[in-house]
């Protein structure tokens, strides 16, 4: 595998430079050992001015230094060329162009909009958990005529998925399928985006719905617990759906007056009988390991999973900033009397729910040989 | 049955007058037809004063003019003689012995707490779903000795509790019984009482985890949906926690930012093959006549189950206030892809969750000639 | 002065009606003894479906019956021919052109935008202070060649000077000119309308800004609190803007994290000296009786100004709804150590800040005989 | 003037150091250059526990583990002996008896209690205003028979006065006196330590009353802002209170719902006249250099003063983190109607307004020989 060497700088570009994603790639790019922001790109609005006036800064750190004066570009490809990875917290609407323009002229593309989620030749990496899926980039590149040498589209997940695929990846691994999944979310305004969630419908309230949430999450959790296959023994590969056992999620998404942080109860049901106890669980929980912490990715927490022992734990605003959000933290696990377990699991929307899995998805990447830096 | 005549008034007290449920008592009975608050009582350090002075009044209306000079009382029996009807927002900690004490002292109490609750010669009564459970009444009596002639104790459910219970019966009255259920509440701060919950540890927050309410929601169920019944058919009436066919449920209890409404996601599966449609459960939904409206109990919302057909609704701040929170309001129903139907509802955790629900029980039991008017 | 006759309707249009401060006037007006809605105007996007289909309504109280199928029109005059009074919760941007055609149309505006406030000819009426400045629209009305017979416009004024400048009007009428005034709001986020304030911007948090809103302030309170003079003496009035005694008004707005109800700290200095004490202002302010409660104007409220005796009101979440927010709270009377006397003025931006305003100001000039019904 | 040498580690104790402040104190010395945290005080009820299991710790960062096994002590000198520093963040009610004992026992306390700011002999000390109020320490050993070798107490300011004596000192240094001062401060629920404030009180809500405040800030800031003078001209030293010129402060305190960071308006007027303008005034805000930064106080924020050009800050959610809560900022600076100059500043309330300022001043200290290290 290949390994980056010390003191080496590699050049990234952003697209959405401007939004919520944007601006958190940003803030996670100033400490990175080896990415530097090279380019910006955002809408017609942005473009030629400095980011520092372009952006309506919203982190509670300051805007790094480094890009305070970068002039931000429109997101045309000839002004990310030097780019070697090309982060994108585009907005759905004009993510699918965008993107598969970059795509086209050989760029590398790391997004977080929903538009290739569902393409059968694109990845749906949460990173620590199928990093393997990378595996079809060779094969997303020969569809195009001629085929790439460089470009393609990494997607990751969305928020809400993403914190519960991370434990039931770990609890497939130690005691195998699982078979059914009820989970309510209590989803932090941010997933919205800026400007997002008018206060007024939020403040002391609680929305029960969130446009194509549900749909996301029943979905997605299966491409992305599912192996990438040979269906046909022809080379030819496929991501199997969670085929080997038929895996039924029904999701509730709701929307609460929280600043950041996802909160989502979740019931599984083992196909193994007996199920797992509670305790077991716990134990599988924090003993975790994703691929990406042994590979020594960067930017992967020390822990994939934390698993809190105090009663009234995880919650949204004293867990989402440990480990800067690149972890989820589980808690309350017990048993369900419907099903076999329950617990709560947080997670950070806009770092392992949007950036931070983006990020690690190109350091994997690059790690296996797909970049060219 | 009995009917109070126009113009009677019935005289009622309060215990536990000046925390958030008592305060909740007062605000609804000051524009009842026939029920006029006549004593009030309070721990030692509020006993003696003027309600006025006694109450940290946090209401969004003013004290009723009617009780703003009355003195306030110790919960000792002898204050409360004149009263056919005394309303109980004690503290789990002191209602055990006062109510009980009240009782025997041929008092009829009817109350928020849970110390009675488990007691198999006390009904647990939503008013909305199983008021004949009231029909328990005489046999509770005769358990003194000598027998009580007009003591007795009557409980309402746990305010998460009461939410579900009136969805859940609307269905089991259509469609036969509720096999299974899994429920994640997000409540509100007001269900804490007063001083209840810090604003740091809820504000910007989620706390995943009420003690003892998830054990609360998933014992109540059964006692309020199952039949009183005569077990050994020697006339012994007993509560039979849903018995003729097993119902599991699995709670996952969490307090969200919001100051009054209790938020409910509700999966359900039926006994019966197959199952209801969501259009069918819809209609049954909308179409359920609880025995207290039609029997014109004055406190009774006009509609048990207001069915939204908007995508977002109900949401505690738009949907609380409505019918004066008597009612519950149920949207989303839709299917689930685990069990067979799932639902949001949303119900008044100091309304119909508490102070109503006590208002309404004590109608009913007047309208059964249960309390000597 | 005229009497509206027992049972006698006025029909009255509603500009802007699905709009933060228009779904307020149709609230409100719902149990009005004499206005009844009669025609709806919004724009394009919601002209030609009924009124629940248009307004994405956000008020804790369902829409009134009588309203929801009435078909929105386009804010044109000819839609409101047979309104005697139209009521306009225009946005900016809008309500000049608007209101001047309907005006020129010979219909009868109460107006809360801010387009025709500094008009010379246009009295800027908070009914509770100033409704003597309604005695200009005879002098409007000639402005138009030729003259208008019943056309005019009246404006209320912005919600933040509303609050503070009714009890400086019962300062100024008990102690004589007040010489200079130190403001500080804390504003709801309910006056920046739907979808006004994106949750990312308020939540924990303050904005200490608010476009305009300081000069509005400053502006106002003079033109307000002055007088309609005839300076030439020759019949031509004008606005006087405080000229008798120069009033310096200093403002710094901030938004906070509150729905509804403006808070605002207010410190004054009077003319007079020795300046009253704080028991006498309180007794002054408790005392105000403005002109529109002894004429009966009916949406007046009982108290133009509570005054708090408890140390910590008014807070806006217990104050806002009293008297349906048609008076002010004032509380915590006291010496100002720099200025003479300071305290603290809560009123409901939506009602005596806007939409009740509109409808006191219409009862006036109906009583006035300005109005023809 | 004493240097610490590199690597040099000095033990210092933390009392209260299961509350707000004093876990405040614990994140902020875990990556202090020279202090280590040596020994925990806590009442009766933590006393014998790890820290880790006494303290419901609330902070966004994990238990520094360095503290996390540490045993809780009792609020008694003999278990801090070795300590060359004391910090206190006890509550007023036992801070008075706990820290004279401390200091009889020659002990170095630096307390956030109020219980000895209004001592005359007992410097009230704002790090970035006043650390030569210091000088009186020598005087305050004297007081004690026999007279004290090392110990003494040093209190810092109460977190509102905090926040505007900062700027106050700027414009003092830069223009001369400030004659009179308007302030209203909009203070964050974390001022009022843990539990503090319900939930109920302060959800979408402001109370414009905080027991106590107001007459701190318009006491202490005479204190901080005057001189350490020798009235008799016999060496014995007295805070002046700004004797030389008299100031005026009029405070209006309120709180409102934001976790961390106290907002205030600020008015003043100068005695020089003609005032200087706002664009003078904020490039003396900008340009104040407190000796805590020249002395290389390692806690010293690099700019003691920040001010914004963006119109619409400071915000406490997007300003309290900055340079980690240890410098204020100010913005909105222009003319005031009334008084000469008006702004807003912004500080972090339990950094700069209590542990903060505690260690600075430690730091001052050691740097003027004050402690035995």
């Amino acid at each position: 595998m290949y390994t980056v060497p010390e003191g080496k700088i590699i050049k990234v570009g952003v697209l959405g430079a401007t939004g919520t994603v944007g601006q958190r790639f940003i803030a996670l790019l100033e400490s990175h050992p080896y990415f530097a922001v090279h380019a910006l790109g955002a809408s017609a609005r942005s473009a030629g001015k400095t980011y520092a006036l372009a952006a309506n800064w919203k982190q509670t750190t300051p805007i790094p230094s480094a890009v305070r004066d970068i002039e931000v570009k429109p997101c045309a490809p000839e002004h990310f060329k030097e780019c070697a990875v090309v982060f994108s917290g585009l907005d759905a609407d004009v993510a699918g162009d965008i993107e598969g323009a970059f795509r086209t002229a050989e760029l590398a593309v790391f997004s977080n909009a929903k538009s290739y989620r569902r393409d059968p030749n694109v990845p749906l990496v949460v990173p620590l958990v199928n990093p393997f899926h990378l595996n079809i980039i060779p094969q997303q590149r020969l569809l195009h005529s001629p085929p790439l040498k460089k470009g393609f589209i990494v997607t990751n997940a969305n928020c809400s998925t993403t914190g519960v695929v991370i434990p039931l990846a770990a609890l497939e691994r130690a005691f195998g399928p699982v078979e059914s999944c009820i989970i309510t979310t209590l989803q932090a305004i941010s997933g919205a985006g800026y400007p997002g969630v008018p206060a007024l419908d939020i403040f002391d309230n609680v929305v029960p719905y969130i446009s194509g949430e549900e749909e996301k999450m029943e979905w997605e959790t299966l491409k992305i617990l599912g192996e990438l296959a040979d269906p046909a023994g022809d080379g030819t590969l496929a991501f199997d759906m969670h085929a080997h056992t038929p895996l039924r999620v029904s999701a509730s998404c709701t929307r609460v007056p929280v600043v950041e942080g996802h909160t989502e109860t979740v019931s599984v049901r083992f196909a193994r009988r007996p199920a797992p106890s509670p305790q077991q669980v716990r134990e599988a929980l924090a003993a975790y390991t994703p691929v990406v912490q042994s590979v020594a990715c960067p930017s992967a927490p020390r822990h994939a999973i934390w698993v809190h022992e105090e009663p009234d734990r995880p919650q949204p605003r004293l867990d989402r900033a440990f480990q800067q959000g690149a972890g989820v933290s589980v808690g309350r696990v017990r048993q369900c009397q419907v099903l076999d377990i329950k617990f709560v699991v947080l997670s950070n929307n806009v770092n392992i729910g949007a950036a931070t899995s983006s990020i690690i998805n190109a350091e994997m990447a690059i790690l296996k040989g797909l970049v060219a830096v």
